[in-house]
């Protein structure tokens, strides 16, 4: 699975004071953290840390600290285009774009990470929200991958996001997304990757970290392969390597667990 | 979900010197103890304590002994019909009969749950082995569903078993066997129960309780709705209840773990 780290996002306490401080050094002992634990790439997002206006130049503080203590390529996450467009150039190595809704702007994103032989996150929804169902999903699932392909985007570079929402506001969209991971699976012969913001299913809930674990199980089990999660939480990572063993995507050895930490 | 408390099984350290001393104790609370956890049968194995010929007696022992403590309906757990058939009467309650192969004896077990309105595991397998593909358990469990309805057995009363093999075995079965639950589930119009004698999956790993607890969800998310586990082993039941809750199966609630428990 392609782990995305989460932690470095303004809307955790020590991201964000860590902003307001202009300190570095947290940002860049969860950068170091995360990629130990495994994390593909790093999302930087400034969140609630910072007024619209200047988040552009927080990213680009947030991208030198954390590119100067590890090489691990970065997911741009933020909703505006200029916020990543201004900022691409500054990552040494491609970033995930991070994210699109599949909408007006879904022809200028998939440009841009052409352009930059970036990847990029396209989010199943449009400007008038997000589908409360399974078919919706599916339906912008599958103008992304028409405009990944018609734009030049390689399938290895178009990451899907069925969003996933609270368990406690509809429980039963979970099963809808899981169904909908199983459909986006099959849209094209070359499969594009299948993400989720996992730690939403969980979000208001008191069983936070089981719920998480759970439905990643569930997810990896219906074609998810990759998450933003935090990859710190050992158990959830654990789940998802489980998952994966149990859908025979490894051979089985004993210590499956670390041998699969040993060759990422 | 149905569980059924599989400790009292003389391939347990406990439960087999318990029977070699003709002590009730350990067994009676194994049965509290499960009762509490929230079995709603108890399997009732004589396992390798005893010799073949002394298996009915020993049977018949350790269902007074535990009828003596607990009301929990029990699970006659063996391999021949003549030692279900003369202990199933000792049953103060209309037991599960555990199991039958879909070969040539089908027919008397399907005869003998009906005339005692109890319950049958059917495992879909005949005299010539487990099938080692998703198809030929699909193809048992149509047998099975067909022999149940020609002799007159409720589908509420048949529980269909896919047989989970060891993931170190081959690691290819386990996902075979979740799309074995999911085809099993769109054979009848009513449906028979889905069950699992679960820890097999995990027979000779050395991760064997996060095994069971992934496996066991992923299964319930394809339509399991009955085990053979230790319903003392919290976290696989926490996993199996999230795993319902997550496939919309529950209304969310904060305490949705203990809600689901009160609820039994």
């Amino acid at each position: 699975m392609i782990i995305i780290g989460e932690r470095i996002n303004g809307m955790f306490r020590d991201v964000r004071s860590a902003i307001k401080n202009k300190d570095p050094k947290p940002i860049q002992e969860l950068a170091k953290k995360q990629t130990e634990c495994g994390a593909h790439y790093l999302d930087v997002n400034v969140g609630p840390a910072a007024p619209s206006k200047e988040q552009p130049d927080v990213m680009g503080w947030m991208i030198d600290a954390i590119q100067e203590v590890v090489d691990t390529p970065l997911a741009l996450d933020n909703p505006k285009f200029d916020t990543i467009k201004v900022n691409i150039d500054r990552c040494k190595k491609p970033p995930l774009i991070n994210s699109t809704k599949c909408g007006a702007m879904l022809q200028d994103y998939i440009g841009l990470a052409v352009e930059k032989k970036s990847g990029l996150i396209a989010l199943t929804m449009d400007e008038s929200g997000v589908p409360n169902d399974t078919d919706g999903r599916v339906m912008h699932a599958a103008t992304a991958v028409q405009a990944a392909m018609d734009g030049g985007l390689p399938m290895s570079d178009l990451f899907v996001d069925p969003i996933i929402l609270p368990v406690n506001v509809d429980e039963k969209l979970p099963s809808q997304v899981l169904q909908a991971i199983e459909q986006i699976g099959l849209l094209s012969a070359e499969k594009p990757h299948i993400v989720l913001g996992l730690s939403n299913v969980s979000q208001g809930t008191k069983e936070r970290r089981l719920i998480n674990r759970i439905y990643l199980a569930l997810a990896v089990s219906r074609g998810l392969d990759a998450a933003i999660i935090d990859p710190m939480d050992e158990d959830l990572v654990n789940a998802a390597i489980t998952a994966e063993l149990l859908m025979g995507q490894h051979i089985y050895c004993d210590s499956f667990l670390s041998a699969y930490r040993a060759r990422e």
